[in-house]
């Protein structure tokens, strides 16, 4: 709750304190902005109705008072008094230090490995998850917190891994179309097409924007071998930056490139680091792929040794057994991953038997979305 | 043509030379691991075979010749023999001072303003693009060089706007459907569904990834006003980066958050910079959005007047006439805008006569690819 406000800086800012000790500064322009009141946010779908230009480039605060625990200003030249909530601005404050090292993640990321892992893969049923929103919504916050998760219980036939992305958003059609099948050819357009075992590797780095999601279905899978398995890129990067930070320096601010041109038509080329980083050093997307990576072209000549020894190191690590978590699908199971963090990879598999999966890409934002708003209807629901 | 190499650094890098004076290290490492041999990358689909960890680390070049114009290696410990064409090489030679300043583009953008666009619109038809290769990569050429080009001779029916992305790749399906209706609604969910004006604007900047394509196609337009125009983002960023470099990397080093959730189980959130900067420096996107900007909690306290000023003044530019190019959308033509890049904006409109667009998303990856395989087939008819 708000305890005090105080003008400062001639009215282009102001000092809240909280009960509990939580200070923090706002500046004028910022709280006009953002204020929240019908004539600035449209009441039925809460966008901003107004630019910045309808704004005074030169805006103070008059008159600061806390009234039934929120903040009700005073802006001139406007002569504007707009109240906000005290949990709105605590929720929103940005008097903070800003963190200092790159590579870091927010709070819904949780690394792992195959000691956290193996025994407890996040697991749903597909009809609970398709019936209850809680069972999906703690499906759907496993995704966001590990990049991973299984379901079971689908249909073992062609197209039922649609139903997983029908719970939560829209598949991302490709060239490949709006699934495809992973199942051995003869003169394979695509490596993943064949008996033989894949490094792990995120999906399709040739393509910008990337797929940040991949589902593969299981349908049929009598071979022997042909495991499935996956990695954190995040935590196996995290690794690779405690033992090597200059390597991690070098993945993460040198452009890769993939490319992908297998099939008639198709010349897929893309520009993007194996490591991304926000502009504020946070840890956003893994990209690694030995089968598509073109040649590297955009590290420094004096670098490119250390490059190449930071690749190779990186690649040990994703191969180290102690990150790897591995499973082996069975028909009316399938498996998706954030295909912006977590690698996955198959063992090869012999040729008697019948392996038969079924992938598709879609897209986190959809995901997020469902989950917070399941999340929201939940707390409403609550108060 | 290549006409000299000498082994370098006991064997560790090769420097050569080109008729012309081009001259290029490569390292062994980098040979070896982009070698083009049928045991390194498939002959069938051109993906790489081998994983970084199948070459030892330790490798180095015995022996270098140059014959019939091709580099001719021999790389040990493997005792691999392998050739590289002159061409490949030269293409492919990272050699060279890297770019020192942010904010740069390649090639093929070409930046533009409303003096150099207005009367040049890049502009289709339909018919044509969709029956002749040359007339669709002319037009597929222009989205990448420029951001925007439009197209005519649509039929005014309800969904041509598909037809459109048909021609090169795969619409983006999000929670406003396949496509949706631009026009004039009671308790509209989205600003865009009424007849007020529309600062120009990228869309959806709160989704990640964002669409990276949008088409928007009218099917009627019998209102006074309602105006389309185009502003390129990339223009006014250099403008702004001229006049304002603190500001310019201000805006491209903080994220910005942006959100909606203006329908039903819809909450979309994304972090993303208003100007995004790959980690070479290279200017790869805007995302500017008054509706949808949330309230901004990632610049430190201290930057946040001069953010600000600075997200104020990039507003200013992007409304300047002199970047803003402007048409009206006739029934049976639509227009296509690099989402990431070039803004869009409406004009208002009164409420006699109908005003019916449709909108749709669709992404570069599939665009770029369909106009780089024209391109290639092209070159191999032309040798």
């Amino acid at each position: 709750m708000l305890t005090n406000v105080e003008i400062a800086e001639d009215g282009r800012t102001v000092e809240l304190s909280w009960s509990g000790g939580k200070r923090g500064r706002f500046h004028a322009i910022w709280l006009r902005d953002n204020a929240l009141d019908d004539k600035t946010r449209s009441p039925g779908n809460g966008q901003r109705l107004i630019t910045i230009l309808d704004i005074p480039a030169e805006t103070w605060i008059d008159q600061a008072t806390i009234e039934h625990g929120e903040l009700r200003l005073r802006f001139l030249p406007e002569g504007k008094d707009v109240t906000f909530p005290s949990a709105w601005l605590s929720a929103n404050s940005y008097d903070r230090q800003a963190p200092d090292t790159a590579g870091w993640t927010g709070e819904t990321i949780r690394r792992w490995t195959k000691a956290t892992m193996q025994d407890t893969l996040p697991l749903a049923g597909y009809a609970a998850a398709a019936r209850h929103p809680a069972v999906l919504a703690g499906w759907l916050a496993a995704v966001r917190s590990y990049g991973f998760a299984v379901m079971d219980g689908l249909p073992t036939e062609s197209g039922a891994l649609c139903k997983v992305v029908d719970l939560f958003g829209y598949i991302r059609e490709t060239n490949y179309g709006r699934w495809f099948e992973v199942r051995a050819e003869v003169n394979p357009s695509n490596l993943a097409y064949t008996n033989l075992g894949l490094q792990a590797h995120t999906d399709n780095p040739y393509r910008d924007p990337v797929p940040t999601l991949q589902v593969l279905a299981c349908i049929e899978n009598t071979v022997e071998g042909g495991e499935s398995s996956v990695v954190d890129g995040f935590a196996v990067a995290a690794a690779l930056q405690a033992e090597n930070p200059e390597g991690f320096r070098l993945l993460s601010s040198c452009p890769a490139r993939f490319e992908y041109a297998g099939s008639s038509g198709v010349r897929l080329q893309s520009k993007r680091p194996m490591i991304e980083l926000g502009p504020d050093g946070e840890l956003i997307a893994i990209r690694f792929n030995n089968r598509s990576l073109a040649a590297t072209t955009d590290v420094p000549f004096a670098d490119m040794e250390a490059y190449y020894a930071a690749y190779r190191r990186f690649a040990e690590l994703i191969e180290d057994p102690a990150f790897e978590v591995t499973f082996k699908l069975e028909p009316g199971q399938a498996f998706i991953v954030d295909n912006t963090r977590v690698m996955h990879a198959r063992k090869a598999f012999s040729g008697t038997g019948r392996r038969w999966l079924q992938g598709c890409y879609a897209d986190k934002d959809g995901l997020l979305s469902t989950l917070a708003a399941i999340e929201h209807g939940f707390r409403e629901a609550a108060e």
